[in-house]
């Protein structure tokens, strides 16, 4: 394991979730190995795992060997797995905040989130439309957060992601796509380390609307987009149609996709690869991944989660934090 | 190989692409086990097989072991690969009409077509807006025909289909929700032979709309339908969010999943089974399936086609074929 290198911040997330549960199983899976990570949490969440509370950052690496470092948040409302208290609203958005900060003073070498119960913050206060929004508040990059999804084989980026498909087909236009285009390509090359990042955009319409004849936007938006962001250098192509994007044989053509909406990005990734998909987003002043799944409530206490998208994040954000390490070097 | 069975009739589709290559490769492969077809067309485009000019369908069981029994239909211009020339269409056209004439007679035991340029034959006169279009013509059914795709582990059926993106979100109503999920629902209950087959409908909007936070088709349209449908007695659910409806613990649970738009249902599809994907037409008066492509002209002449889909679609509709005589005796 390399000691050289910061641990990772892992925040509790929603407690009544299975946020404790797969962090204690992913302990299991990369203690010889790592990625180091400590947990910023109550540990009471950690169950039938060794503890150890730490002071800081720096202690974390040598205790990851035996037990999960917690840096801890402790609850005041008791926890039952399933059924979230808006009373531990305040130490779960903490986690996130402490998280952030030691990450970008360095002591963190990234972040990664487990999943929120955004009804619950909500309900306490919390004032952003989600996690994400949340973290480009507290470290924001160059140009816009953008969510890529990455599973076995395919990276995605939605161009708009959480609003209705209607309003979604509204905001489409050059510029956007552009921006998100250009902000992906530049966080492939500086946390992925891909020197020259191959783009391929989807097109909004089935068949890439044919020549125009099944919707314009694909000719008169993407198209144009591409065209753009070819003169300034970013390789860039499409649109091509959504169904074929996501062949084997596609795949193996460029390094993201980018969809002109939520499902069309994430319907590929999540078929292909549920248990393994890692959220990241780009651009912040932080490496941040996040497992692809929610809390889990249904399934909260029954030692049933499976840890897989987890351990995928940790081993990302240190992939993601040696690169950045080194460019900056 | 069932000799009792009539054979299935394969149209040659655009004589410019790779349906003759794919159907003399698909020959090879199913020579011997069956199901028996013959070709709707110029024997010439069958490349480096054997293959015997038949008078009618009864002499093609005998003959396919040794050679492939070909109606044949000559092409009145020479065909170069890749280069679809107008003057073709008139057999072209035919090779469809004879097929469905022979598959309503019994002669045949379902229609299996090659891909078409359709832009070709609207060149030269044809007037539908697709193949399924023309075929439901020429073969009705009751209720509307349903395009419904079949992949390994997996059938999706779209909705609405070639429209832009947007006028298909306007087009969405509860009535043609019902109305494709109860021929879906008859569909695989007469040529699949599933009883009481399960439907899953993805939700229109991210996340299935979030309780109408996120638009509010899931709610004020897909919801309704399908409390219309389970009040009918078909077992339909949702809306789902689209983007988890495709994983391998989701598709256990359910038979069929209905996409309220063409990517939504194609995409996930494509992804999983490129190769060996098939397109069935529900609710003709005949069988019919098609390879999941197109005529791919960029590599026609080349003898590098893959005919996977091509076989999937021969042998599904010999199961959907052998389905609706178990049902009819």
């Amino acid at each position: 394991m390399d000691t050289q290198r910061p641990p990772l911040a892992l925040t509790m997330g929603e407690p009544a979730g299975i946020g404790g549960e797969i962090a204690a199983k992913a302990w299991s899976v990369l203690r010889q190995e790592g990625p180091a990570f400590f947990f910023l949490g109550d540990p009471a969440l950690l169950p039938g795992v060794p503890h150890r509370r730490i002071a800081s950052p720096a202690e974390a690496a040598a205790v990851f060997p035996e037990a999960v470092p917690v840096l801890p948040l402790d609850l005041p409302a008791p926890v039952t797995p399933g059924r979230p208290d808006a009373r531990n609203a305040a130490p779960v958005i903490a986690a996130i905040e402490q998280a952030v900060a030691l990450a970008r003073s360095g002591a963190a070498g990234g972040v990664v989130t487990n999943p929120i119960q955004k009804s619950v913050l909500t309900a306490a206060g919390f004032r952003h439309p989600g996690h994400t929004e949340f973290l480009a508040e507290l470290a924001p990059g160059e140009g816009p957060p953008v969510m890529l999804l990455a599973a076995a084989g395919l990276r995605a980026v939605p161009v708009t992601i959480h609003q209705s498909l209607r309003s979604a087909i509204a905001r489409l236009d050059a510029a956007l796509i552009c921006r998100i285009a250009r902000a992906t390509a530049a966080g492939l090359r500086r946390d992925f380390g891909i020197a020259a990042p191959r783009l391929a955009l989807a097109g909004l319409n089935p068949h890439a609307g044919e020549d125009g004849t099944m919707g314009t936007e694909d000719r008169d938006i993407i198209a144009p987009a591409i065209a753009t962001l070819r003169a300034e250098g970013i390789d860039a192509r499409g649109p091509f149609p959504a169904d074929t994007l996501f062949t084997p044989h596609a795949r193996a053509g460029y390094d993201v996709a980018l969809g002109m909406y939520h499902d069309q990005a994430l319907i590929p990734v999540k078929t292909l690869d549920m248990a393994g998909g890692v959220n990241v987003t780009l651009n912040l002043a932080v490496v941040r991944t996040s497992p692809d799944h929610g809390t889990a409530l249904d399934i909260a206490g029954q030692n049933r989660a499976d840890p897989g998208s987890l351990i995928a994040a940790l081993r990302l954000a240190a992939q993601l934090a040696d690169h950045r390490r080194n460019q900056a070097a």
